[in-house]
Formats: structure tokens, C-alpha cells, sequence
């Protein structure tokens, strides 16, 4: 079978290089395309890209010429790991152009057709694609967005929480890495034996995108989670892993050992199956209790699971834990892979 | 006035370190002994201390020969820098030997007769000290504690919010230096890249020392706080400085602007009394929504302010921010010595 | 076939679990005996293995029962990655026992019959072994040794430059990791915002065991050779690489483009033999002139390569440039096991 | 007496706010004016300078209206700490305008007529300014620069051994910190775990301004020292403090002690004048075999010492040893304020 042909906007940043890497030898899709802003194209990607990944540039990636980010892509899907600032418009650009374009960009998870998808929790929420159709004239294209690096491992252990007890409050705390800034990022001299208290919007993102990927679809619309949702961040001298520190309280009666295997056993659609990128684990726990840690612990499930550990009670809420998530991978684009694969055997790419 | 000498137990560790150097040209107290383990007794202290501070020993200090750690030193008080595993019995002897113990060890923190110090906050619980006395022989001597380094910026913060509008829950998501865990402490290979989410006892020295501090004393007992509170660890690659997300809930009502201006106005004794080592301000309140930060912000008030900042509606809690404070100085050093000089002002060193 | 049975030495400490890591799936080799202290031995391995590396503990590994280090093991060869402590007398008792010592350790490394190998500079110094077993009167046991870390990337670039131009003089200034102190290492308190411009015995290490790899074996005894070499190393707040800057005088005429290309093609036994664990390229050259960079560059050829870079003219002697080995693997457990490879293609485990 | 009024320019980048740190309470100097871009210019210093130092900005300071770069400043003199850039013109400006340039900037330093100067080297190269003036038609104004913040520890002592043994050859290895790269400079994904070994223009700009330092002045011309010197320059996760390991041949016989003491007891005018920025010892040298480190010694005579250890033979050339120097104050803002202390007891700034 030919693979997908795939494009990459932004491919020269962060998050696309992660794609690009991520995307070698992957058994379905391949890149055909990589695209960022014009004072990359026309270049080699290997001239232009300032890699920041130990593995090296893939060999049949090395010598493809950037091209502009503009809707003539040879490709049938794009993927989008562009900046806010321009993200916006060229990712409609592409929808109405007939791409499905999946998308890390911040710019459209909050619009009311437009799926914030994490495969294991809310794989129903790509009923919105339909409306979002209709809605916006789209033909063969559509919008499909992840969420917020810091989001991801939050809602995923919230989430199976949430259908077996109730969530009723979370408050989160977290520590996250400094590639979770792009590139160049956060200044050396703003970091090192340092941690910076403020990362900005980055607490509105989580604490409005947790409650649209937990929340129902009732009539074609998402209605969120109503639980109370606080979020405190902190950007700490770590390279990847988001780390957090979480406490909630359930609506329902609990035992602590329940909700360990409750996590621990926790597979979804993209377990049953077997997505290429899917982790066979969505969410580890660990029994060590000084355990996870961002070093050892972020590479766990190729950097597509969650990782959590200590779980135990928690004196003002009910429950507290600590969480863990690849912010490249599972937070950025493995996720948007992930999403790919789903809408893939999901049918959404067979209008092609 | 002839300066009170000073001995110093532990004088070669991490904590011993810090009291050698904030005592140099203290106007009350002068250091006439260090004592620390017998490997270490006999020699001079510039040959045994293994100095990790950036300013040199002072000159008047480095060929001082370190004595063994037994209740025969030249001075009138000891400030205790001693490991909890031997400081048991070694500031036991000091108390029946008659010296006043001005310990940071967490041996006798939580015993009920002990007062557990932070002059700002309750001056009051020194009138533990007779009780003491009477409880256990003790002729002039005497030992009074303080608390734990993280223990110390949350509580600072709490209590005047307790006083003003009563505490009802706390969490707290700790990310403190490595300094805190002594010297050699935390291997580098476990730190860099890296956060530990777990320090051995801390979470539960954090949650019983608070509520001792902040209690009332009642009958000449302390009567803890009735507040809950929860609290989640975490070592971070940072030398010094423990910072802290913070999230309560208020029993009256309360205006943001209030909290603020409460905290930032807040003085107490050690401010009336002018001691030597008070900062102005106890509290610093930062407008800046990026701040505190362990490196910029550690060494207000020369280390004796605990800095806080973000102010902000918790959608969960009442009101969220983040505090820091220097967990070597005003959580360890500083604090005995500030403890020493209300002691001094309050008479309880007048015996001698 | 079967594969060869193989003991880890040193099996918990971070040299062991490099080996532990590499020997997976290795195609010759099987681990059926982990070793280790007293402490440890009768315990699995999972339970008093602090394991460091983000890749988890192989499953058929983990349950393990450590033994104790003493020549009763049920395998063929061992890989000492012990402690210079007590490597010298534990790895005699297996060489007098009969089996081959493959060591990382430093205690033989200078010894006139024991040879210091790196397989793609001096296989011929392998010749040693039969004049150690005669002076020792060792039956089917003898000991083999891999280099310091630091040495290893040193005499890698020296040696074809040696044969081909003749090396006259060397400086070479370190830039070393933390993780070649082992665990628990090095403090963190020393190493955060530090360099260390010491480690001992490393100085001299560089400078004679360098001399004796790349020396000739005349008449059955290594003739060392006769350049001049200073060394001066730092340790430096970095993980895992060892970088170095390194100038060397040459006694023919050169041109840097030829000293280029001869650094770039080279490849010796260990490739024309495929070694499993030999690298496409011993030596790496890259042209980028802020290349090689320890966390970009030391997996190259899966941690086995050499990476150089900035080859340029030196005002002062003749060529310098920069150099990175990866400490662990080729400099140390990587390194122990190509020597292993080579010592079984040729023939000196056969006496089985 | 009434102090000198100084301006600065470019006060609100990484030298700029050292300059206004080390220029408070000065006893001759005051600052009066601060510049800085137009971006910059009328706002208030605080509300523009993105203040990197643990020290506040002091208080006098802070309110102060940010200036343009043009020579209309109500001062006599300036200090620049102006990007490479801009600094071209914007100093020549000045000086035509009548104001002694105080410079930290690259542009002018290998200017035949103007002096790189060491306060403590090179003092007789005042005399270039004469020269300078009639050169340039310059008034009252003139320019004076100090050099790259590694070439002065460098420098600092290679003069005394030049001066009493002859130098002959030079080879430096440079670990430097990142404060050198200005702010926001390296970014942090670039240098946590990880080395650079490069630096643009830094190993040429080592080579060459040494050279001109320790030069003899013949005939109102500086004729650059004759030694070879190589440097090999790396960039290092440490936040201050330029360490190097240096190798020097010497045309004379030598002891160590004597090089030692040489170094140890070495002084020249700003000591002799006691001029308020010069350090007791502008050499200090440790016995202690790991030292210096940046972290423990970069203060040490506030950062105005360069502190020298592991003094030994070098098996190539003859002594080897490492220095270190605080970049940002001996090696910028610090070098400068000296460099305006001799100028003005040497009566350059009295024609006003």
C-alpha cells in the first residue's frame, strides 16, 4: 500500500522537527513536503534548520527544498507546528484548499467546531468535523487541533477520574521544561540555577482546554467538564518533560488502590487499535516513591505515555499524584501523529 | 558592651557554614568555638571545612581548631547546625549543661515544650521555654527551634492571613534547591536535566510544623492550627532558594488588594525591636507577574525576606501566588540566628 | 548457536548498567551472572540497582539474583566494571580461575603484559596475552583492558595521525562529564553553575596510557611512543561526553585537508570485521564550526563514534580542533565490549 | 568634593547594569545620564531594563528617564557598554562631541592610537591619547577601551611572567560563561548538557589583543609582544566567570616557586594609588589542587582578582595552571571604572 503523503508547516522549528522525526519509517505516513517561512524557502532543509535533536536528520529529508507555506503542497494532509502569530491564517488557508491540516497551533482548539482531540479520551469529539464542514464551506479539508503541552497529561489522568468517580476540583501545579518555549526560546540567563514562576496564558490554556477535552458532546456541541480547575506554572531548568504536581477531589466514594489500577489499566481506541504511535500504556504508574522524573521517566512509551507516581491522599482534596508527559512528543507533536492515525483508520482521510 | 560568645555544633556542614558567615561582625554575638564530628576535631577549621560559600572564611575564624561537639566550649550559647541523626543527644547534653541550644535541627521541633520559632509570627511561644525547664531540670539551659527551610516562607505568608481573614485550607507545591539537602546531598547525576518529586519527610514536617507555628498558646500549650493543608515536594536544579506555589482558602471575606496590602505591610517584633538580622520587610510583595525567582529574589532583605508574588483568584481556593524564601539563611542560619537575637532582647539569655 | 554466557562485574554501579544496557539483545553475547558487593548480592537486580539510564532495566534482567564477586559464576567471560578499589585483587582471582576478564577498571591497565586495548589502534597489542598467561601462569583466564575515558577519544584521533605524519607534541585540555565520576559522583552543590578544574589522576592517566596504545609492540613488549603529552582536564556540568580541546605538533609537512580526510576515512579491524558493536565510523569529522557538541553529538554511531570538528591551524603548533567521546559508552562499557568482539573473532575465547 | 558626572551607554543591556551595580556609591563617580536605543529613550530605567542582577537597582537609579545615544548628556564622561554594532559610531560621536569614551566595546581596541588598556599592564599606553587627538582633531574627547572579557585574565598574567622570564609560547583553552554572550544571548536549549566549542571572533580577538596589551610602546607605537599564542574557546552552562587552562614556554630558567610567588606578590599602580575599583591582589593564587572555581572564586577581590592555581610543569611546554576572571566586572564593566580611576589620577579628565 502507498503511504499518506504528508506535509510539514513550520517544519524548521521546534515542534517540526520533532515531526520530521518522528515521522521517519512511520508505517503509514510519509513527508513529502516541508514548509515554513519565506526566508527559509527555496533552501535545503538541512541549511536552513538549526537541528536541535541528537538523532540526526533523516537521510530523505536532509536534501528536500523548503517550500512556502502556502496551500500547493504535494501532499494530501498537512501537519501544523507553526507559531501562533501566523498560524491562524494559514492553516485556514490550507482547510479551504481541501487539507485536513492537524494542527499543535494554539489558534483554533477553543472554537466551538473544531476537535481538541487526545485519541484515548474524546475520539467521539470528531463529529464536530462534520459541522465544522458545514459551517465553513470546507470540501475535503478540516481542522484538527491537539492540546496545550502542559494539558495533555493533566486531562489524561483526569479524564478516566472523571468518568468512573467525578471530578469535582483539580489544582494543579506544574514544573515544565524549557524546550516547551520553542526555539530560540528562553535565554540561558533566565534559566540556569533559576525557575520562572509565569509562563504567559499558559494557565488559561489549561484550565479552559482540560474542560473542552473532558467535556460531553450533546447535540453536536461540547459541553465542558464543570469541575473547578486552578493552574499555577512554573518554567523550570529542565530540556523535555513536563512535570506537575496535582490534587483533586472526586464526587464519588474512592479507595486509593482503585484509582491506581483504575490508571494503570486505563487503554482506549487508539490501545484497541494498535495506532502506530499508540503507547501500550496511555497512562504508567510507578511505585517508587520518589518517581516520575522528567530525566528518566519522559521517554517512557516512545514519549507517548503518561507517567505517574505517588499517588496517595491528600489532607484538603482527595487525591494528589505527580504527572508526567513528554512535551515534544505526547505533548506537541506526537499527539498531532496520534490524531492523525485516529482520523486515519476513522475513515476522514478516504475522501482522498 | 563585650559580644556574648557564640559556639557553633556542625560548624563544618552546610548549615554550620552559614552561621560562620553571617555571624562575621554581628553586633552581639562573636564565635568563640566550632565543634563539629570527632573526624574533624583537633584541626583547624580552614583545613576540615570543605567551604562551599563564594565569600571566603573569615579570616578571624579559619584557624580556630574545631573542638568535639561535648558541653565544655567557651561560649554562653549554642547555635546547632548539627545532622538530625546525632543532634538529639548532643543538644540534650548542651540544655543540662546549661547552654541555650539555638537549634535548626528537627529533633525537638514538634515536642510540646519546645517552642518552634519564627519571631515574626509568635514571640508568644517562648514562654514555652519555663515550662521547659521545669519539665525537664534544666538549670540556665535551654533549646528553642526553628522550623523547617520550606516550612518557613509558608508559614511567614500564612499567618498574618490566618490572623486577618482565618485560614481554612492550603496547598502547597513545593520546588526547592538543592543546598536544602546538605552537603554532599543530591549527586549530580540525580539532579541535572532533572526534578526529584519527593524529599524523605518533608511533605509531613511542612504539614505539622505549619500548624505549630501558627497556633495559639493556650494554658501554656500550643493549641496547632485547625487549618488542612496539603503538600507536594519537589527538587529542582537550583542552588538556593526554595520556591513555592501556594493556593488558600479564607474564612471571611477578602479583597485581593487587602491580601496584598496586608502582607506587603506586614512588621512585627523583630521589626519593632529593630534586631540585627530582621528585614524591613518580612514579606516583599512583587508586582511584576514574573516574580519571584529563586536567583534574582533570594537575597532580599539579605536573605531574611521571604519574597512573594502573583497574587491572584484561585477558581478552586480563595487566592493563589507563589513565595520564596533563601532556605539557607532565612530557613536555616538565619533563622536560629534571629530567634537568638529575640531570646537576646527578651531577657532569656540574662542567667549568665 | 548459542550464545556466549557472560558476568557483569560492578553490576549496579553506572559503568554495570551501561553493560547491562549495551549487552541487550547483543548477538554474541547473553548475560546470565550479574555481580556485585556483599550488600547487594542475594537480592534481585531490580531492587538494589539504583538504575540511572532512561531506558528501563531489560525484563529478562531485572529479576536477576545478584551474586556475589567471587570466580564461581556460571558464564564464560566477565566485564568488570568495578570499582579501582577492589578491581585489582577480585579480577585476578577470575583471570587465575580461568576466565577472561574483559575490565574497565584501572588496576591493570599499565601492566607490561596486560594489554590496553582500543580494537581499531592496536589489535596486535592482543599478542600480551599470551605472555600473561605464561608469567602468570593463567589457564584459559588473562585480563584485557579498555583505556580511561578520557583517553579513549585522545587516542583515537592521535593515532592515525601518528602513523601517517608522526606526533610530536600534544596539549590537550578536557571538558568532562559528570557521569564519568560514577554515582553518587560528584555533589551537585560542586558541579551546578561550577567547573572543577581537577579530577584525580586523570592527568596522568591521559598522558601514559595514551603513549602505551599508540606504542609498538617490539620484541613482545610495548615500546611507548616518545611525543610529548600534557593534559589538563575540567569537570563540567554536563551529563554524559567528554569534550576536549586538543593541538598537536606533527613531524611531517601536512595539509589540513589531508589531515581532514585521513580522520574521515578512517576505519580499521573492527569495521572490515563488522563488529556488532563497531561503528560505521570510529571518527566522525564535521564541518559546522561549532560542532561537536556533547548533547547533540555523543550518540553518534550509537555512542562508538568519535566526533571532531573546528580542524584548523594552530599558531603555536601545528593542527587543533575539537574532540567528543562518549564517556560511558565508548569511553567505558562500550568500549570493554568491542574489545570483547574482537578478542572472539580472533579467537581467544576458543579455548572453551 | 563634587563627583564626576558619568553617563552610560547602553545601560540597560548586560554591561550597562553591571556598570550602574558597580557604579553605586563610587566615590568619584556619579551617574547622571543613562542611554540606551531609541526604543529605550524616555521611559523610566526601571520600566526598560529587563534588570538581570541579584542586587536591586539602586534606588537613586531607578527612576531615572532613559536618554538617546547622542552626545547632548549632562556628564563629563562615558562609559560605553554599547553592542559591537552600534558602538562604531555612537563612541566616535562622542569623543568628537568632547567626551572621554570609557569603552567596553570591540570596535576601537586594535586602533593603532588608541589604548587597550590593563590598569595594571600597560598603564604608559595613556600616552596614546595624545596621539589620538591629533590624529582625530579631537578636543576633550578621546577613547579609551578595555579588553574582551578573556583576553584580561589571560593577560593579566602572561605580563609579569613576560616581564621577568620572556614568553614564548602560548597555548589557552577558554571555558567560558554565558553572561558573555550578553542578554538575551545563548539560548537555553543550546547550552543545558551541552558545550559549544565556539565562539565568533572570540579565539582571534584572545590572540590578537594580548598581544598588543603586553606590547611595548616605541615611539608613540605599540609594538604587539612577539609569542605565538593559540586559543581554543568553549562556551560552558556556568553563569559567571571566564576559566582557562593555560600552557606558556618561557625564554628564561624558572622555579615554580618562583613563578608562584611571582604572580602571588605581583602589584603595579592602581594598587600603589589605591584606586578604588583596584583589588589588594590582582592575581590571587590558590594552593588548593581543585581550584579556582567560577562559582566559589569569581568574586574574590569583587571580581576584580584574577585568581590563578594548579600551578605545575607542562610536559610539552614549561608551566601550566588555570585562571579565572569574573567576565562581567574584571573582564567588562568592572575593567572599564578602573580604566576611568587611572585616567583620572593621571589628569586626563582635568580639563574640564
Amino acid at each position: 500500500m502507498d503511504k499518506i503523503k504528508v506535509g510539514i508547516l513550520g517544519a524548521t522549528g521546534t515542534v517540526g522537527q520533532r515531526f520530521v522525526q518522528l515521522l521517519e519509517n512511520h508505517p503509514w505516513f510519509q513527508i513529502t513536503e516541508l514548509a515554513a517561512s519565506s526566508s527559509s524557502a527555496g533552501n535545503r532543509y538541512r541549511d536552513v534548520c538549526n537541528w536541535k535533536l541528537s538523532a540526526a536528520i533523516p537521510e530523505n529529508i536532509k536534501n528536500l527544498i523548503v517550500k512556502n507555506c502556502v496551500p500547493d503542497l504535494d501532499c494530501k494532509i498537512v501537519f501544523s507546528g507553526l507559531d501562533a502569530k501566523v498560524a491562524g491564517e494559514i492553516e485556514m488557508d490550507f482547510a479551504k484548499a481541501g487539507y485536513p491540516v492537524i494542527s499543535n497551533a494554539r489558534n483554533y482548539r477553543m472554537e466551538q467546531d473544531v476537535p481538541l482531540l487526545i485519541p484515548e479520551i474524546n475520539s467521539d469529539h470528531l463529529k464536530l468535523i462534520e459541522k465544522q464542514k458545514l459551517n465553513r464551506n470546507f470540501g475535503s479539508g478540516f481542522i484538527v487541533t491537539n492540546p496545550n503541552c502542559s494539558t495533555i497529561p493533566l486531562a489524561m489522568v483526569l479524564a478516566p477520574l472523571n468518568k468512573k468517580f467525578g471530578v469535582e476540583k483539580v489544582l494543579v501545579t506544574t514544573l515544565q521544561a524549557i524546550s516547551g518555549a520553542g526555539y530560540p526560546g528562553l535565554p540561558s540567563l533566565d534559566i540556569l540555577d533559576n525557575i520562572i514562576p509565569f509562563i504567559g496564558g499558559e494557565e488559561e490554556k489549561i484550565e479552559t482546554e482540560t474542560k473542552k477535552i473532558t467535556g460531553e458532546l450533546i447535540n453536536g456541541k461540547v459541553s465542558p467538564s464543570q469541575f473547578d480547575l486552578s493552574a499555577q506554572v512554573n518554567r523550570v531548568p529542565v530540556l523535555d518533560g513536563h512535570l506537575m504536581s496535582i490534587s483533586v477531589k472526586l464526587k464519588k466514594d474512592f479507595e486509593l488502590e482503585k484509582v491506581k489500577a483504575l490508571l494503570k489499566n486505563f487503554t482506549a481506541i487508539p490501545q484497541e487499535q494498535e495506532l502506530p504511535s499508540a503507547p501500550k500504556n496511555p497512562i504508567i504508574v510507578m511505585d517508587e516513591n520518589d518517581r516520575p522524573q522528567p530525566r528518566l521517566d519522559r521517554d517512557a512509551g516512545n514519549g507517548m505515555s503518561v507517567v505517574v507516581g505517588r499517588i496517595r491522599s491528600c489532607p484538603v482534596l482527595d487525591v494528589k499524584f505527580s504527572a508526567l508527559g513528554h512535551n515534544t512528543i505526547r505533548g506537541a507533536a506526537g499527539a498531532a501523529i496520534l490524531n492523525a492515525e485516529l482520523l486515519n483508520v476513522e475513515g476522514y482521510f478516504s475522501e482522498f
